[in-house]
């Protein structure tokens, strides 16, 4: 039976960018794990409600629905243990850190790429996101994002342990990737897909991580549209 | 034949502060195995030579000498496969990250404590320590610290995946402390051994695991000369 996964779309419902649902989009494929993706919206509320809360991913794996990246993750390797580890073989509690590193992540990301997210979303989704994310925030998107040229190099410098790590290693997971490189892959897809703007230097060895990642999986990531690919929904 | 390794002193040879010989100090305690520790201070370059390198941690296991944390703790795995292992099943590449976050933290953690390193070491190291940090850093030890209390809010809402991690395990390992944790431990027991300024709020969730940490193999970290203890040198 095919797992089936709620993913959050753009305007066009191809353009898949949360950079929670793409953890679990490569951590799917890892395992060589069939899923069928639904697009979801953030005012979709109803149809995921059988996970008891509001956010995605949410995997329906038979008559079971997950919610939250990690805790996906954890049921995928349970769930499939003769499939390719997702953490190793010390067990997800190593790859939880990363998990959370990834998480910080996304909020070092936000002041670069919020407010390009605004023109990508679906109609309906505008006004819900301004309001929840400049609630959560305390200032308008365009103020979250003001300055971001500025930023720049103070977020780039603040990549030191990517780089040290990617020194000795290609992946995260050292020779081949692994959940740790799905969670900390996320965000920078995620900026991929809704902004512009460059985070990364084109010389930076993170950036050359980031071209191993997309090229995984028959290139499943790099399929995805990007900010520069035209409409199409 | 018991292990021996140079290990960074203070003015009086027990206080041990190097947040890397930490690192090595826990890991030889996790796979069991007795060393000596010489005390060993920044302008001893001489004693460590046979490294080809001038910091410690150096770790001589028979003919070998062996620079640098994270080199040290791949040769203990590699050398003691038998003991309790520092990284887990999926061997080293996981725990590097961690190694080079912790490195971060030490960066993250200088502005808070570098200026009382200097009351604390041995008068010959003192105009080396000063002119060496000032270069590196571009700044008086005094300005580096300066504000302190200010920018403690700032440090600790970046401990956020710390935060993340503990709470859904108790140790970066999992149920058990691996070398992830000796690695992240480090900086903190810098801190606690050569300044008296509380980097972390007492309700913390890393500060008990601090306290964890300070508690294993009977309280080795613990029994350090803190900052608060009185000199005996």
């Amino acid at each position: 039976m095919t797992l089936k996964m709620y993913d959050l779309a753009g305007a066009e419902p191809q353009r898949r960018f949360s950079p929670y649902c793409w953890r679990t989009r490569l951590a799917l494929a890892h395992k060589g794990l069939a899923v069928e993706t639904i697009p979801w919206r953030f005012v979709d509320k109803a149809a995921i409600a059988p996970s008891s809360q509001g956010r995605v991913p949410v995997l329906v794996d038979g008559d079971r629905w997950i919610a939250d990246s990690w805790t996906i993750a954890v049921h995928l390797e349970e769930a499939y243990p003769d499939r390719p580890s997702l953490f190793g073989g010390g067990g997800p509690a190593l790859s939880r850190f990363c998990s959370a590193c990834a998480d910080d992540l996304v909020v070092r990301i936000t002041p670069f790429v919020l407010r390009d997210i605004l023109d990508r979303l679906d109609e309906g989704d505008r006004d819900y996101f301004r309001a929840s994310r400049e609630k959560r925030l305390g200032a308008t998107l365009e103020d979250v994002v003001a300055d971001r040229e500025a930023k720049a190099p103070a977020f780039r410098a603040g990549l030191a342990p990517f780089r040290a790590t990617l020194r000795d290693q290609p992946f995260f997971g050292g020779e081949r990737p692994m959940y740790a490189d799905y969670a900390l892959f996320g965000p920078f897809q995620w900026a991929r897909c809704i902004s512009p703007f460059q985070i990364l230097a084109a010389d930076d060895p993170v950036a050359a991580w980031r071209d191993r990642m997309l090229d995984l999986f028959g290139g499943l990531a790099r399929s995805a549209p990007g900010y520069d690919l035209p409409a199409a929904g």
